[in-house]
């Protein structure tokens, strides 16, 4: 009876290489959409997990509460308020999915629309989360080059030429216009327009991901895309694990009705997480507002702590620029590191770090690139992972040559 | 820019027909694993939350807490201790993974396992959710019949052999051992242990799905197939849903590491809510034990209410028997009576119903055949519901004849 079953020859095509065993998290913590641990609001959200059940905690009981399908309603009110000034979105609460993180709103829209072989234009470096799906679904995620605005409009252009003289249609442009990850640009407002414009003369799906948008310095960012286009071909997800906190796993999709009832079949997993979603809505009401900016203001003197510490051991080896919000920095480092070979000996000094050609479909330019995420570590443990990122940097390929203090050569 | 976009060209082959607009739930719902809100456990779910949060609130801003990608520690071993008192198991923490509902972990295993135009063996009458589940893969699933006890082993012999004989070797066996779903039966150890030798002998996994086994009226059942076979080509799934609350998307997955490795692989969602898992870890150590044979006290009792209200209106046209446990009646009508039109006329008169086709592979034998669930609705609604369900039904096919006060022929 317990002779051992070999399960290897059942296994499905292609799934991926069995997981690793956890063993805790790295000194010095420079990946993962992680945040500052201070300001999870913990008492308000006591407060709020107080008052919501004691009002509603019996609703439990049925599947989706008295909500339906798309998730608790409060909450889908409070983000219909909340895109409305915040991004220009005119929605309803019925134009609004929750879903259990973002994550879950990428493998939803996939699921939607994407088939082996096909192909979808996304931005040259990107959310590695997002390129991992894609390779799994084996679609063609063909990479548009960026600059400081985001997304370079004639490579776009010139792509999509290119593959309709191929007989190729792209089923969707993926783009994080508004704080991009990893490189941090906000795109303005009229390449916006004319990003919309293109995609609708290609009949291509723009899958807008605002995940990060919560987070500017300012507190302002252009209209998202979504409200640009008054939601014709668009779809726009969001989440809430960058502003409150990721553990919580809950994210939003924002599609008109006709596309957001075909999201909506596709999503059978009996509704996303019911208390996380009260807590929230009743959190979100009172404090959202107070809550983000107090947040940005503390990963804004983080990100200053990183770009010095980086400055300070890295010299001109290292370049960066100055994101306007975020949780991430993407650094060039001199042509000879390789990212991938600088993050296992990292990982074995106590540093995690994102090796570029993980965030990007150019594997060569990405090559000596890295992301590195401050929002985490404290501003001392940020000074003290970047040293000994230095230091293996150096040992592994001769550079920096000198820090600021001390000639190192 | 705002011209109207069409989406319908660029869907993915085979996506579902769009949903329907969520239009609140119907009078009388004998649908879905809801539960009985009386016993949704308000004021401890409140402390739970107060105590977890203000101990280790902060841990919600790194993903996964500091447990890493199985899922909330202190719940896994919560459950390695419930699982080995209740089931059977011994399996360790590390050997548990914390899943979005039961039904993320029926996705993760058909992931691992399945491709297009696989077979898998399955109970003849079974949960709908599976069979949809597998028809959208494109999985061949081959119904076995049931018996007072379950699978019928001499009809999944002769499959196998079937099977063997074609050169087909089906992925697993899914069944449902403890409080079959829809049957209510429990499958008796001999019977497991025979099943067990079975599948090894053919190579084929077991997958068990235990989410009701914690509603059993004498609080009792049998070792799990996963404690009987130490582990070994079994995988073993679970849920909160019925035991606390079904809102709550909390199940779990209990396999060895060099399955459980692969499948944390497939599961790429950051991790289930944490939030979730936090509360009810601390609501389970002090509460579950107590909790869980109240709450089938109730479930018992209307159930008893269900079957006296059957007996009254519909006489001898309604067949059913006296489930051991569980939140379901199987019921079979007279055989002029196709269930999926009955259901049609009963959602216009307020009543909703799982018609038998949906829940088995046998639509023929399914065809007047319901399940109605009982946990949800109070004593008197399920009186009512099942009156309405008596006229609707004998308004469109003549059954049944008489009540038990009335001639109404």
């Amino acid at each position: 009876m317990t002779a051992p079953f070999d399960v290897a020859p059942l296994l499905a095509p292609g799934t991926p290489a069995p997981a690793v065993k956890w063993n805790g998290f790295p000194k010095y913590n420079f990946i993962g959409g992680h945040n500052d641990a201070k300001h999870v609001p913990v008492d308000a959200l006591i407060e709020a997990a107080t008052a919501v059940l004691k009002r509603e905690g019996a609703t439990l009981a049925t599947y989706g509460l008295n909500s339906g399908p798309l998730g608790y309603r409060p909450l889908r009110e409070f983000l219909a308020d909340k895109l409305k000034g915040h991004a220009g979105i005119a929605c309803s609460p019925d134009e609004i999915l929750i879903t259990s993180g973002s994550m879950q709103g990428l493998d939803l829209v996939n699921n939607l629309l994407l088939t082996r072989g096909d192909t979808v234009l996304i931005e040259q470096e990107t959310y590695g989360g997002a390129l991992t799906k894609l390779g799994r679904l084996g679609v063609n995620a063909v990479g548009i080059p960026l600059d400081g605005e985001g997304l370079r409009l004639d490579a776009l252009q010139q792509k999509l030429e290119e593959l309709k003289a191929k007989g190729v249609k792209p089923k969707y442009i993926y783009t994080i216009p508004t704080v991009q990850n990893p490189t941090g640009a906000i795109m303005g407002e009229a390449r916006r327009k004319a990003l919309l414009k293109l995609a609708a003369e290609h009949g291509v799906m723009i899958f807008e991901d605002e995940c990060y948008s919560d987070l500017t310095w300012s507190g302002e960012r252009p209209p998202s895309l979504y409200a640009l286009a008054g939601g014709e071909g668009v779809i726009h997800i969001g989440s809430f694990s960058k502003s409150i906190a990721p553990a919580l796993r809950v994210g939003y999709l924002v599609a008109r009705w006709e596309v957001l009832s075909r999201i909506l079949a596709l999503k059978a997993d009996a509704g996303s997480g019911s208390l996380e979603q009260m807590v929230l809505a009743e959190f979100c009401r009172r404090h959202f507002a107070d809550h983000v900016p107090r947040l940005s203001k503390t990963l804004a003197g983080k990100l200053q702590v990183l770009r010095e510490a980086l400055a300070e051991q890295f010299g001109t080896a290292a370049e960066f620029g100055d994101p306007p919000g975020g949780i991430y920095l993407w650094i060039k480092l001199p042509d000879n590191v390789d990212t991938v070979k600088l993050a296992q000996a990292a990982q074995a000094a106590g540093v995690s770090l994102n090796p570029g050609p993980e965030w990007s479909t150019n594997k060569d330019y990405a090559r000596c690139r890295l992301r590195l995420c401050f929002a985490n570590p404290d501003p001392e443990t940020i000074r003290q992972g970047v040293a000994v990122l230095a230091d293996v940097c150096r040992r592994e390929f001769g550079v920096p040559v000198r820090s600021a203090n001390l000639d190192k050569a």
